[in-house]
């Protein structure tokens, strides 16, 4: 009789662990079915906010695979199915669906419970028209009363790169966009220098900054919406606030069935994405994940990191050898006309990993300087004084300077120093890049600091 | 006294060395004495092009330094002086300059004399209006013949990225473009699968290919220009003729003053770039490398290469630390509308390195796929079967697509496997990729074409 596998979870970590499954075992030896709270499956959570600033017109662009693909390809997709528990003494699942509960077999379990947004405890936070941002359904809802309601003033609560892309999103909408951060720069993914080229971005596009101010709570009108957000001695004129505070890996499924959580707050698993409980895998956003550089136990929701673990947890899961081999903390956003990314540690990061950061940053251009449509290009690379490795990298610029992150993240992946990586064997012509391409050049200015 | 640091040939080994070496000692202790047989210093050779195709319209914007620059810095340049012989017992070289004959002593030399075009010797090859391309004076002249005498059809010998982007340049003067190529596709340093996309983009803009075809001569006029190319039982009308048959070490010097010289032409030299010969180091197109993938000995000409040995030997000169750590031939153009990169071993290299390969290509966008300016990459990459290593990554797409190729090179550089490189954590957003970026979905192909 064929086994039955069960995945918490129908976005990217839990669909690719069950396409990857299917690939490798057919029905009559594995049954795999998934169960998913929203009416949405594999869809792009990063294209939310193209489609709320209407770069992205239709929703299901955003959808790579539906419920109907998925049954297609024999995976059993139950959408509008919240799983609220898990028995692992009698290996079934509790389902909420219509209403009504009832429990479900398993024989293999994948959690991919994804991660929620952070939403504070303040007075006034279930006021209409706040909104967090994490599914599909979010985006639309965000988009309708944009569309509905036509306001005239939003508040980004957080500065990271999806308050920042929704700010821009509120923009390109016509709005007028406030961002209230409680540390003093928004992106602090980078380093205060690099951050404070972001801040120049965001207000050429009038978009007003609070830094290094916390909100304390939301006033409301008497229809039951936000209207303003306080900030210290400031309110805020607010017709719609969106949440931009992070998230959180959502592991309270796992954790009140004895599952290990970590200290980051994400489900705890080996590098074959094995949670502590026999027989129960998880992937996504809700795990936990070790730092290549740090060593630390990190908890970072990108879809990357799930459509890879998605993949180990579908080859392990089928018996295959798979490795998730952890994380560097690679992202990039654009934000108005800038490209910023990043890579490794910040230099905060890594003296609190016990390194001995000293950094290096460099104006150069995309394209030779004198190549028509040659774009600036910062770049800050930071090594370990001792050791002259390359620790982290960061990267804002104009069109073409982003991706070059990849190539850092490359040589720090490897744990290459600084020295090392600018005599690596980079690519060059003059409409892609000077004759040292930007990191290539960061490497050298931090390899002479160190050397 | 001072030192006496006489370096031959004024281009980027030779004065990025210069460079070096002065900010290292200053003149007190080391005098430092360039000779450069054309009139230009520290061009960019690869931006000729451009220059001739009316892409960058002024030649002082190619040279990034003037021989009156270099001497503001303490590097004493002298222009048209060829330096015609070694002098090793007595520690001095022989110059020619303005008819005479002198001999100049140096305690410290490098031999930095670059590459010249290859020039098959065929019947006509000495008719005017045959073109080499290596020097600023080169592209110079070409521009004035091409705007002086208004050519009607060019001929390209040599399907290689100069000869192509110099087909392409030709095109935007207005010139009906033939390219002869003795082998079966342009671009040979791809694979054949690869280069054919190429041949599809360069037929979209109207040249000719004449491919596995080999020039046999050329027809001269009364006048004694070039008026056809011979090429089997064709002749290919030609008002002018580009000669993009690569370019070989410029060795001969070294050669001749028993300076070992290897089996690829390029004089021989250690990690820290010096020769056979005490006292004398040689960096740039005259020397050659160690490529990190096959182990061989090979020669190739690129700026980048030139640029990271003159900075090794103006430390080195200089009695500080510095390794040349060997290349594994990454390169990039802009042919067309296409950007094609390459890096590592092709298939047929790495059979002849001893390993057994397998390859996949993958076609993917340059964007999410929904999101507007996706463009259309394809990639190949190429793993050792036995071992999973990754030997090389090709790539052939539209704007965006090529300098992906570094993310591959660092890869194969630091000897990745398929699966680690598909594991690696590379940035993504979707106005920059999709969630599996091209080169990762490539490695993961291939990877698991290994597993």
């Amino acid at each position: 009789m064929a086994r039955r596998m069960v995945i918490v979870g129908g976005d990217a970590g839990g669909m690719t662990a069950a396409a990857v499954a299917r690939r490798r075992r057919d029905e009559e030896d594995l049954q795999i079915v998934a169960f998913e709270r929203t009416a949405h499956t594999s869809y792009s959570a990063c294209g939310i906010p193209y489609l709320v600033g209407g770069v992205v017109t239709d929703a299901d662009d955003l959808v790579v695979r539906t419920p109907a693909s998925h049954r297609g390809r024999g995976v059993d997709v139950r959408i509008g199915h919240d799983v609220v528990g898990l028995d692992l003494a009698r290996r079934e699942i509790v389902v909420v669906a219509d209403g009504s509960e009832r429990r479900e077999p398993f024989d293999l379990l994948l959690l991919a419970t994804g991660a929620q947004p952070v939403r504070p405890r303040l007075p006034g936070i279930e006021a209409r028209n706040i909104f967090g941002l994490q599914t599909l359904a979010d985006g639309l809802d965000i988009r309708r009363m944009l569309e509905h309601e036509r306001p005239e003033h939003a508040v980004v609560v957080g500065g990271g790169y999806i308050g920042l892309e929704m700010a821009e999103a509120l923009v390109a909408r016509g709005v007028k966009v406030a961002v209230v951060e409680a540390v003093d720069q928004p992106m602090s993914t980078l380093d205060l220098d690099m951050g404070a080229l972001v801040a120049d971005a965001l207000r050429a596009i009038g978009v007003e900054l609070h830094l290094g101010s916390a909100v304390d709570g939301f006033d409301t009108g008497s229809d039951g919406a936000v209207s303003a957000v306080r900030a210290g001695d400031r309110a805020l004129a607010a017709d719609i606030v969106i949440l931009g505070l992070g998230v959180k890996p959502a592991s309270t499924l796992a954790r009140d069935a004895g599952i290990e959580v970590g200290t980051s707050g994400g489900i705890v698993t080996d590098a074959q994405m094995r949670t502590s409980a026999e027989g129960v895998w998880a992937a996504g956003d809700c795990v936990e994940v070790r730092h290549r550089v740090s060593g630390e136990a990190v908890s970072i929701s990108l879809g990357t990191y799930a459509n890879r673990q998605g993949r180990v947890a579908g080859i392990t899961m089928t018996d295959g050898v798979a490795t998730f081999p952890g994380v560097i903390g690679t992202a990039i956003a654009k934000i108005c006309a800038y490209e910023v990314a990043r890579t490794g540690l910040r230099e905060q990061d890594a003296r609190r990993a016990g390194f001995d950061p000293v950094s290096a940053r460099v104006e150069s251009t995309t394209r030779a300087g004198y190549f028509p449509g040659a774009e600036p290009v910062t770049v800050k690379a930071i090594a370990d004084r001792g050791t002259g490795r390359l620790l982290g990298g960061q990267i804002v610029g104009k069109s073409g300077a982003g991706k070059r992150i990849d190539v850092l993240a490359a040589g720090i992946w490897n744990e290459m120093t600084a020295e090392e990586f600018a005599m690596l064997d980079l690519s060059y012509a003059p409409p892609f890049g000077p004759v040292w391409d930007p990191v290539a050049l960061a490497a050298r200015k931090v390899a002479d600091l160190v050397a």
